[in-house]
């Protein structure tokens, strides 16, 4: 049973909802989800809706042209996405691999709606892993010099294997402004702290200095500024004066794990919508 | 600005969301909350929308009887509310005073959209909190032979101060099922444990006996079976060896009180809908 | 029943532990909670030993003498405390009163282990709480011009009443190095974030500027540096894009009760040692 | 630098801890961690108490022989381990893998200070995932009638490796008392559930129909009662009406996953110290 899920944001007025919701039923469709918020400061409505092609008498290749003329009506900015689709995802990493050791048992057990064909590293340590599980490799070393080249390559693989999203699953590089362009709020990262708290380098480390109760990890796309972009998902977990910063890379680590595979679950049901710095998630 | 809130509950079929927006939009409302949930066990759909009333071009005491055929067409079990409008509230509660000197403190701080006209006890501790708070304050002592004669008078005062909606914050008796029948999923109670653990009596004495790490607290509407009727919210806070069942007690009555404030403040906007055994909360 | 506490801190070496509870054993005394910890990156030890006086054989005038010794050899930083004193307080508060409801209802309630004989505002907001309570009521109102003056007389009020510590329960004024100065380590106080991000002024406009999933609440000591000191507890609450500002004030404030309660809590009952920027708390 | 740690429980008296921290220092030994707690109801003394070997002037063979006549004064019950000496670990399995793949992930990193040389399990599902680590495998398939035959088998494979302690990650068969007592307070389990609440069969599906908020996870010690032994950990994660029981599984298994390898790793550093049917973990 496949549905279709329609992700909308415009100005807001009076009859956007009824306008999207008798479309749905005008030509047959039975809403699954329904969920909408009005964001008053900048008077911007989002709305996503879920329902079954089940009945639906527009054939799913002709709903986009078909929906076009009311999404010109309101001004919206929309997606439509169907249930059954599989995006194909490529993930970052570096030395750390429990996330991508957390994200492929995921995988392998169905949970992710989704296709990995592609692990990309700045080192080898994850190179038996992806081949045990029949992914592709590849190891681009990163320096200074050759970063932009470097970036040219990887964005190449990107296209040869239909990249739609990128996890970047503890990926210690900082992508430049144009790998970031080419992939706008399709980079999902995992930064092991609360931000905006500890932003950068060794944020346990920051933390353990700095004597915090808690430690946190948070879920964000990636934008050209460093630990900055919308927030997805963020959680949080006690610690005490006995744990030492090892003790809280262990902690952080299984929080880590928890916080970006919800962000990508949510990513992948397209329960998300960016607007302006922040993210709405319809859950 | 005065906005109507429609709560719906129906058997599921195709076309009740795009009815009520169509309701909403064809009077010239604007939607500002718009929220859906398909039961699929029972298939119950239940909604709750709220829309401004600035514009509507019906009355609002002729809501209901414009909306009416299409709760009918639907089959659907419908209540209309107004954000203006205070219900009325009646606190019953017994020596342990801390949730009912939270909500009274709400209360005067303006966060509680409601009148709190009458306190109902069963001991003396709260009378002179009521006194200086104007709050009309009766004691009724209940042993096992006057209760339903107590219970009789007890209703008796509610009507009488037309309350339409109580809570026990605390209240250490058991309500009789004529009592329970006369505020159906009107009557909100605090039990100080994670439910279904530990109901009945002194939870905080069973959770210590029993060696749980975290303690609960739930909020709930008030059934003929004790501690057992729909939930409304839980929360938990972690406990150690080190705690005594008095710790266990004032850590647990910081808990009782937030989960009871939430549990009310949902009721008091109307976000709440009960389904069989169990509720939906809007939030 | 009377207990002694010692709070010591020094140089970590061979023995420590042994001295200090052969001290307790040598005078007949029983340990009801000893506690330690190493700070290995400065090479400290930390320690909290409890003790009943009950059968104790030195007078408890005399302790801090008939320990010296074993304190000097050790080159300890310590304190001696007993369970039945009660340290005078002194609550600073501005015009937000949720914070002083709540440590005074506790108060009340006979929860906290101290007195608490003045109430300092630069507000009048609080005044007749405090005449309900019997508590002494000081206005300052604070300027430029006047802030050292009105310090001066504060200080002077609080000399007067004996006060030993200090609680900020959100008192929305910068104090100056000298009046820090003269107790430190004696002022807690309540910030309304995560520390260390959003510190400052408008913490939760700053947390729904940002965008960030979860608010939190600080308790820490004051130093000269606004919102810097070691933290004594922190603790977060899930919030959701449907939030405003509002309502994270309100989901906020309930933590920041809880948060310095506890804090409070911890330093009445000598619970919390201090060392470098960061405190241990033995719970 | 390898540590000795002894854990001791014994009847609450004057003296206790000054004897146990007498006989380390007296050997030159330097404590690193030293904790205790008093039950009051049952009058009994607990102690955890690590120090470092280096310089302490007692073989590692013979602590246990001269610390022997303390421990008989005081009449204690108590265990000596070494922080280098690693347990041997057998896991049980049936057919949900999250937490054993997750508690592998941990060992083959090095996180768990333990050997695993044997996965036993009901079923053939986790065959694979054994082999590929060279981990012995063995499927026993269980029926009422040959459950205590099969049970003497597995018993001959755990002594036939020198199986010092048993974890139960989701193994879901009942253990006999005779096979339970072969491994008193070694053999842990994860419920999926917070119990005392859904204790037996389908927790989730139990959770689900009763509508709870919040779900949860608990790690205990297996007695001869199903789902009731002594509980070393537990923890909450928050749900909604929107999650389905399949929701709840995965939700449920992160928590599950978290709960148990915290408990196992309390077990391995000998924090957890049982006294009746509660635990207290040293942490």
């Amino acid at each position: 049973m496949t549905n279709a899920i329609l992700l909308i944001s415009c100005p807001d007025r009076k009859g956007i909802t009824h306008a999207v919701t008798a479309f749905v039923f005008s030509h047959n469709g039975n809403i699954i989800h329904a969920d909408q918020h009005i964001d008053e400061q900048s008077n911007t409505f989002l709305m996503r809706i879920e329902w079954s092609l089940q009945g639906f008498n527009i054939d799913r290749h002709a709903i986009a042209a078909i929906f076009e003329p009311i999404a010109k009506q309101f001004n919206m900015t929309w997606q439509v996405h169907f249930s059954d689709t599989k995006p194909r995802l490529a993930i970052f990493v570096s030395k750390h691999l429990h996330c991508l050791y957390d994200l492929l048992y995921r995988y392998k057990q169905g949970e992710l709606q989704c296709d990995i064909p592609l692990i990309i590293s700045n080192h080898p340590d994850a190179k038996d892993l992806a081949r045990n599980l029949n992914i592709e490799y590849h190891e681009f070393i990163i320096m200074k010099e050759n970063k932009i080249e470097q970036e040219h390559k990887q964005l190449a693989l990107l296209h040869k294997h239909h990249i739609d999203l990128i996890v970047l699953a503890r990926y210690h590089q900082i992508l430049s402004p144009q790998f970031v362009d080419a992939y706008t709020n399709r980079i999902i990262n995992i930064h092991h702290s609360f931000l905006p708290a500890f932003a950068g380098k060794s944020p346990y480390a920051q933390a353990f200095q700095k004597g915090v109760k808690l430690i946190g990890a948070t879920s964000h796309y990636v934008t050209e500024v460093l630990d900055d972009g919308p927030i997805i998902e963020q959680d949080t977990v006690r610690i005490s004066h006995r744990d030492t910063v090892e003790d809280l890379i262990h902690k952080g680590s299984d929080l880590e794990k928890v916080v970006l595979s919800r962000a990508l679950q949510w990513q992948l049901n397209h329960q998300i919508l960016c607007y302006g710095t922040k993210t709405v998630v319809f859950n």
